[in-house]
């Protein structure tokens, strides 16, 4: 028997999970596609031979039989999406972020909790092959004890404008860094106590005009006593860059690398190649793997590995980060609510 | 419209062709499998959703409607399936080797050309991003003349020895040389003239009794007067080894790795990382893309990148070096028929 | 004509600089050697065919002609020497710190000044070809304008327990991270404004009893509104650990490898690799470097290209970032003094 | 007491043991230098505080007591300078090759056995870090049974064209091989057995006007049954290229790389950084390292670890490897001579 699957907002990244559920995840029927806009749902629809689309996915959950939803909607509106596919008896998977607050966050998990469904948010980094065996060195005790975490995360350009702002992205530190302290908590196995960034427009001033910024630093201090920085840019011109470092007492992980061909090139100017475009030429397999996880979790009626609450806890490091950046202080990640 | 393809031959590497076929190529749909082994060619049938298998490819001609087949059955068998695959009007893309002997290859050439259909050899590392990349720097100009070619082929344990001996894999230098051999045609733009081999029977003395080796050096003379040399081994016992390097009168190129995940263990003991499993691992997106363009070919009704005389070439070259190790002298690979 | 120079101070750096005075220094003669040890002082003007040995400095500069002198005695007798040598007259290399104090500082560069010699301190690592190319690029405008700075400073192992008080070593961020905010000056072309550091005694306990740490990290923000971070650590038990990163609007930096000798193992566990041991294996050409341009500068009478008042900057950094740790605020770097 | 060392010869690679004899050898006092030219004797004499200077080595031998003489005239003159150094009783360092026939290797070994002088030829590789490690991991058993050996030794550029002249340079192969032939004996732990070149002159012609070529691939087979392969060129124009493999039964060793500088420079165009620039950046240290171990050898009184004997085995690979080239057929090493 196949999960019945639905997916909910088909643009850019639900045509990346729309792919995946159609052709990698086997166990799966990829059976209803919604998008407020018309043309995307049947085209998605038509390209992964899937029979019914929905510019209102109310009606898909009242027309089709589903086991699960995947919702990769505009980040604004997830928790109504949540909250109408847990009232609706769904389990869920939530792209990230699963909202930009902590009391959406809140009212999210509680709708998943109350209607008994699976809600798994889509932190695509714990699936990656090197991310994995990293962990994995982790819990077998290979660095011995984690004491430091640094993290790289670096777009090559900004985004627009628009999506800058802070009521849309949650600002440079939330809407990047996210996805860095979520690996913080994941592979130090400690939570964030408190943070401090230091950050600045400098090289897109019109960031500035959206209040926004385009790097920034942010000091971890763990309730572990560890200690971390992540540091965050939309202005690695020469690729998408993450990078991730594991300190520990007995040893440590490097994860990551710039290279994306493995040719070299020599010429009497020296040695070049190339480097990583964007996100899904490096974690394409790992959006794949965790639509797998999900599905195998609802098979096997296990917690997913990336819960609402983890999702709650990246966004409250994000927000404090935040606030530090705007008030010029270190920051508890309690105070962030 | 779609392209409808049949597969004839459900082993390791149909399958790898089926999912390809089911699910990586937009213009296609996958309709008929064929295998010898009855469960096999159901089950792979219904993995991809294909209503048609068989245990007779003539069946599957008769009763299917097809534009294509795509060949994976064993090497001896490929001239029969490609001359009936031919004479029932169908595109071929026939898995490497085309055949084991010249005229095994000049007869499946002939019965594509007579029938009008095209005829595509599966040499997937022409489709690596790597690879392609190397080919455009070339082409370019960026290394100046070719002068030099160098590579390393070596797999991480031995075949069977049933596969090993000469009437199933050709012999180690045709097995594993084969896809070297015609990087060095493609890479270099220039026919090979003659070849000297060396080799011997060094860590797995079980290969002598099938009359196999399993390490192997091979000279290559250009036309163009560029020099060469090939390695091929059955015990690089660290991991899949695929390296090439082509020297420039104004540069060079390294094509390959041996790093699999990017993760790198620091320890006491020094740094450690992981290493390529095996062919897969390495090249399954080259095998998607060698699939592309062979469907791209049919429907833009132009000749495949890789033909059966590049095939023919690129066994007459393993052929003679296979000579050249028997006879222990230089051999000119027209000696080879 | 030969600059005569002597040294002050024969223990571990000291055996490095009489080394690089007496061999790699073709404008140099080292004539005299004084050590409170005065058997050290003996046999390090013995292996070096320096005539005249002391074990009072003040003798030194009365019997024997100098021109120059190179100070490596304990840090806390830094200003002393260097008092005595300018009042002397002569002209003064002082291994790094200059003093533990920026009172110290000032009164040393105070001292050089009014005396009319030149002042130059030991931040070597400005002087190493890896970091040489990197401030080349900067200046060439390769990266753009630099906006983020970020250094890794990490020693194989813990010191004494004797040096990590904080009088003697100025404690873990001061004592590692000098020489890391000496390059983000360097590199960033601007002076930090403020710092916010985090740390903890996370992989030897006992360094607690002294009233050290072991790991940390400093978020820098610069007067040019750039941002950085600095980690520090004494538990990289995996090697001598020192990378530095500068991302620009442009470009980016990255300086230092961790691979002392070019020799990969691999194994069916996966391919290995050494580390570098410790300073000297990296930086023994960086200190060869900085006496040659010392004695250059000497000779064509020109201004050091790291001066006290370098020195004072870094320590006034490190300073504000070893409050910032004590207080768990954010310091302002002209709070240090 | 210290061992009393004259140099012969005091050009290029003169200048490089000068300086090692001088200033990194402590059990060593450089004496005397001789060279043809009066001006570079003297001044290379007084470089390195060297009382006594000669235009006539054997006026050297008359006049100045030593204990050993390091041999860095032109290749030609090698012999008749072994044979009176021997003749004085003197113990020699001859830097390779020791001679261009295989007579000539005889004569000079008979001379020094005949005279009870230690005789040792400068394969300074065998001294170099990255080999050493490798030699160690071999002898340890790492890797197993070596079975294939690989080799790439590439100059940036050509040498002048009247070096070029096989009396002069013995031709690409032996030039330029005989290091990697060395190397293939020492790591190998087997004689070569027979050889097969092929080899072109592709990209600078007037090399063909001297009778030489600029890029060849030779095949060898060894005695214990294993194979390899050295390629050498004259136009890898990226930087000097020294590259070496071993694959054993168990695992593999690769040694070599081709940047110089540990910076990376991220651009929009990718990633670049430099590479070796030619022999003395890459062997330095091996040279020095060399010359401290025939040192050792005389005060232990123990045999040289590279002898006269060694000397002739790579010489008469070359000489093969040469006639097989010129032959156009494998040629065995006993032909040789």
């Amino acid at each position: 028997m196949k999960l019945r699957v639905g997916l909910i907002g088909a643009g850019r990244m639900g045509k990346v999970f729309a792919h995946t559920l159609a052709f990698n995840v086997s166990e799966v029927d990829l059976v209803a596609v919604a998008d407020t806009d018309e043309t995307t749902a049947r085209e998605v629809a038509a390209r992964y031979n899937v029979s019914a689309s929905f510019t209102d996915y109310h009606q898909m959950f009242e027309k089709v039989k589903l086991d699960a939803v995947v919702i990769t909607t505009p980040t604004a509106t997830h928790l109504e999406v949540v909250r109408a596919a847990a009232a609706a008896g769904k389990h869920i998977f939530c792209e990230k972020p699963l909202a930009q607050t902590l009391q959406g966050c809140d009212e999210a998990i509680a709708a998943a909790r109350d209607a008994g469904v699976k809600l798994m948010v889509g932190f695509m980094r714990r699936f990656d092959a090197a991310y994995m065996m990293a962990k994995q060195k982790i819990d077998e005790g290979v660095i011995g004890k984690p004491v430091m975490f640094k993290a790289v995360g670096r777009d090559p350009k900004r985004t627009s404008l628009e999506f800058a702002r802070r009521e849309n992205s949650g600002g440079l530190i939330l809407d990047m860094g996210i996805h860095d302290f979520d690996l913080a908590r994941w592979l130090m196995g400690s939570e964030v106590e408190r943070v401090y960034s230091e950050g600045g427009c400098l090289v897109y001033p019109e960031l500035e005009t959206v209040g926004d910024i385009d790097n920034a630093v942010v000091n971890l201090k763990f309730f572990s006593g560890a200690v971390g920085n992540v540091d965050v840019s939309r202005n690695a011109v020469y690729g998408y860059d993450i990078r991730t470092e594991i300190l520990g007492s007995e040893g440590g992980l490097m994860i990551g690398r710039m290279q994306m061909t493995d040719t070299l090139i020599l010429t009497r100017q020296g040695v070049f190649h190339d480097t990583v475009p964007y996100f899904m030429e490096r974690f394409g397999n790992a959006y794949a793997e965790e639509i797998r996880s999900f599905v195998t979790c609802i098979l096997e009626d296990r917690e997913p590995p990336v819960t609402g609450y983890d999702a709650r806890a990246a966004t409250a490091i994000g927000i404090a980060a935040t606030m530090s950046l705007d008030e010029g202080r270190p920051v508890y990640v309690s105070e962030a609510g």
